[in-house]
């Protein structure tokens, strides 16, 4: 089922962008979890719209009321669901979607697919709304993990073609602008800033990182950590790319170059470079799980843009109005987040099965 | 199950390198469709080792035994399987991969998971040659779908930084090294020459395309064309990076530069350009569907690499012998292709459950 | 995951007794299809409890409020969640279950399994009030259904040893004590009345019938409707026996007898008699498919039963004060005939990928 | 998928009756379980047909190849895959099945499925010949639950209405008969021969007992232990009913009588009796896990039956020649228990995924 994800724990998203609520329910968490709700709430808090100048304006509740599946703040070993009531839907701005659709977004595809009978308001369960429940499973797997030792951080690795510079580490994904260079984080907001005012929006890249990972999570062929995560990765909206520790450069390494060797630290068996991002053979190796994913510019501009009226078969001009961010990236950093917590999460519990 | 793959058909592959065989099976196929066996042949040589100097030379008796699924060249509804013996077995050049892991190789990964018991001779279930079932399963999937119409192609666009030239069309495939611009191949092979000259290995990008697609294959969020796609071409050993259309580049484009707009051709509803590489919302758009993926290089290389030994602990050299492509790129073109078709195929089949 | 069931589609139940909510989202529903509320809460209104001498006595506001996967009143092609608020809770009845087990509920073994983090209010997840979100999903299914012209109907064929008499039709199922012969019902009713006086409670079966069922429906091996069914009929608590056609009874007849003679009516092929139930192969024949259920008596009772105490081990004695059904059987009903349409709209979908 | 079955490990059968091979694929057992290869070969033999006068005097080739999945009898993580040539074919004997199929088989079911293109001969893949591989399956799950301290029993309860009398014990399943009482036994033989001198055949009951169970495997809803074992059970071909514990019998008894009553046994927590088969809210409670599964008898039959030319749709009379079981429940014991030691080893691994 294409709102599903996982084998061992199983994420269902579900909603509308104008639907009375959108929400996720979660199986499979073992029972007896503690859940810390207020670090859910902040984490929540990075993904939500209207806090500055480079996202949306619209606010959104983004507060999740837990229906089942916990005790107080521990689950009982029953599915959780949690929903987020949609309340700030102003449907006027939709009624064109159907029969002119937006270049860049799922309004055509939409409507053939579901012969005209999508939910076409806000984009339906296209919109990157979705993305909400998404981040409170993910906010929540990321405390399992956590739980474990296990750390998952992140940063903006590039907008517009801005390259953040230095390495990431886990003080970076607490900014407000999480990037390393605050130079560079000023640069990227300046694009940001330049493509708003020409009615348009930027691209970027996101960088991810799993630590204290044990070695022998993930499996080979179809199963591998890179399957996992890319399963999910690209269902965040605007993915269009995703790569591992060197990704596209190793095309361009030799053996040597790229592969890393063994060597010994703290007793412990490590690799001298990290080239493989942590995975070798689809499983875990021990070193940081290191991936990155390309997003599109929010296809949603002001700027008018070629497309067909879908009724009549004439060419014709649209222009997007509404709300939007000129750049989804800053935006999308904790959704990247959630699905690597869910992903890991997943083969965390996998593992177990396995003596 | 790591060795699964798919939601409407389920292709299970099986075997190690060195096991009495390996094979696939693929249930859900429906009953009635005709194979032609010569086809999936001349299919499955395209992969096969041995045939040049940029290629292992060892010698795959790589033709498949039908077990069942089919009465004559026509499926019959249950699952096929098929079978190819291992006999240019020579387990005694992977004696030494238990205790000292080769670098880009899963022999350590596979030693914790497994805890001491995995099948480590010529890699076990992560070998290359596990390609052979894939392609097997993706070669049937190939030709249900080209008696459907859609047509799958590509190509080598990239070898250790050498970039082919020109535009992806389908009798590129056909080449014995499958470029557009013959003069870059031939730069490309130099550059694998000079590798294998110097005991090292070069990796590469490979393109491919799906052509002739409906609209409407695929789903919003887990389930979408990219899902689909990137779940399986990671099963293929090397790959580090994937990316759909414009890719990664996206991450440098405005909105207006990546949209593509929409436009009437010949009564049909296209776009001007192709940057979504044909997936809008996870939902194809009929336009081509076109994906890049990264391979590292072969990691087995002659050049002396550190290890570590992992009974003792300690720090050592180690120099893989043994018979080895000095770049998989060429021979891992038809994967790419077999890994589309079945992802295709599959959305294929679950289309027909809408309406 | 447990609280899941389907293949083509999926329906994933969430809540417990005593939880916020409890509720149900199920996917894969293709888009366009047209739902009658009205319908839909006359079918949950045959589960509700509280309307006669023979149920519990509680009240429960069984009106699902749909969050999403719906336009006005036809399917989006999005999942769809409906949930129910639980209101009248009453926390106080349940305090002794964690220590002291009821016998013939899941108290103790869920105890064990959630090692103490259990939601043991009201039964938590095992609690027969999650047939509701069973409801739903299958009074959704039972239309879809119904809209191919496929007819669900049921009846109480047996309570406490008194078996109902005469031939199942659809006028059956309309009934308030639904069963073909009223005087049997009288007896039924009078016998669930003494064991209520006595507080006991009674046990029972429900036969279930589905008509104008196409041929081909169903797989062979573990996809066989008699597998399908039986994996969601044994979900409706207290189901501890399923039998298909005839059943236990074909253990006693020889082949010739057990056999259906194939036959032609309305140049239409048809069996004789329909011992098989409609089902060969796995796969119906185009005959009623038909099965019975055994539920046993409600474990909740009045009398005193022997239990032991979890934290001192010694061995006490325990009555079931709140209020329960002495006999679960007629309100069971609409919850075998939703499982039934839960598993046949499954196999109606996936039957359309095979040609 | 019809043909696969399993949610921790995962089961795959292939092959037709005369296809060139049938077998089985593993996946997801654990790397480094021992396998005792002998005492495979003795559980497939009490499978096996042709040893005695009321089994089929076919001789089957039943020794599986192992192709991958084990080094020397140890498994090393990845997927079993074993296959049994077909070797003893006589596709002349089944030539008329396309156009007159026989009443109780799915000849006529898998005609219209199909369309035709079925492999019909022997069965195809609906023949009780591929019990074999799901013996296979099973006899590696019963060794790797024998060494968590797990056994499973099982005896012939009942043959054409006479049943076996005494309590079931793990010797019963030694006996070339299994039955508890050899008188029951040689009546219940006598009445098997008097079928076969009639051209008739019997149907029967088996009864299955899980021994030393932990508690707390299965889940609640459709992960229950009765709709795993249902799930798997009724893909047994010929099995029409199927009860756990008490069964049908718990319809006629009051909550009183069926509640099993808790008590404390060497400091644990047991019940006085086990009319719940060991199973309460789907987990099993540490009592023995018993079901009963009720067989059709056998639908080939030399007498004379009614059937319909498909082609012609004109009445005509069958008659099955060949060499067929006049009750295929003694050769159909050691399925039941394949079919058993798989669900409850897949529920055994699923356990460890909760803490």
């Amino acid at each position: 089922m294409s709102s599903s994800y996982g084998e061992n724990i199983r994420m269902t998203i579900f909603g509308q962008s104008h639907s009375a609520a959108i929400g996720m329910t979660l199986e499979g968490i073992p029972a007896g979890k503690k859940l810390d709700f207020d670090e859910l709430a902040a984490f929540l808090s990075r993904r939500a719209p209207g806090k500055n100048a480079y996202s949306t304006p619209r606010k959104e509740a983004d507060t999740p009321e837990f229906l089942c599946g916990i005790v107080g703040d521990t689950t009982c070993g029953t599915p959780l669901t949690a929903i987020i009531r949609n309340t700030n839907t102003r449907s006027a701005d939709y009624s064109q979607l159907k029969t002119l659709p937006r270049p860049g977004h799922a309004d055509y595809t939409a409507e053939v697919k579901y012969h005209g009978a999508q939910d076409y308001a806000g984009g339906g369960h296209f919109s990157g709304r979705l993305t909400a429940p998404l981040c409170i499973a993910g906010g929540i797997c990321k405390q399992l993990l956590k739980q474990e030792g296990i750390e998952i951080i992140s940063r903006i690795a590039a907008i517009g073609g801005i390259e953040d510079e230095g390495v990431l580490r886990a003080s970076t994904a607490e900014k407000e602008f999480p990037v390393v260079s605050d130079l560079q984080g000023e640069r990227m907001k300046a694009r940001i800033a330049e493509a708003k005012a020409q009615g348009d929006s930027v691209g970027g890249i996101i960088e991810c990182a799993v630590l204290n990972l044990p070695v022998g999570l993930g499996d080979p062929m179809f199963g591998g950590m890179e399957n996992h995560i890319a399963q999910i990765v690209f269902g965040i909206p605007a993915v269009k790319g995703l790569e591992f520790g060197a990704g596209f450069a190793v095309s361009q390494m030799t053996g040597s170059e790229n592969n890393d060797a063994f060597c010994i630290e703290n007793r412990t068996v490590r690799t001298e470079t990290n080239h493989c991002g942590g995975i070798l053979g689809g499983i875990t190796n021990g070193m940081p799980l290191t991936f990155r994913a390309a997003f599109k510019p929010t296809p949603s501009i002001a700027m008018a843009q070629k497309s067909v009226n879908l009724e009549t078969g004439e060419q014709t001009e649209l222009s997007v109005t509404g709300r939007h961010d000129p750049c989804i990236v800053p935006r999308a950093v904790p959704c990247v987040e959630a699905a690597a917590a869910i992903a890991v999460y997943d083969a965390w519990l996998g593992r177990k099965k396995e003596v």
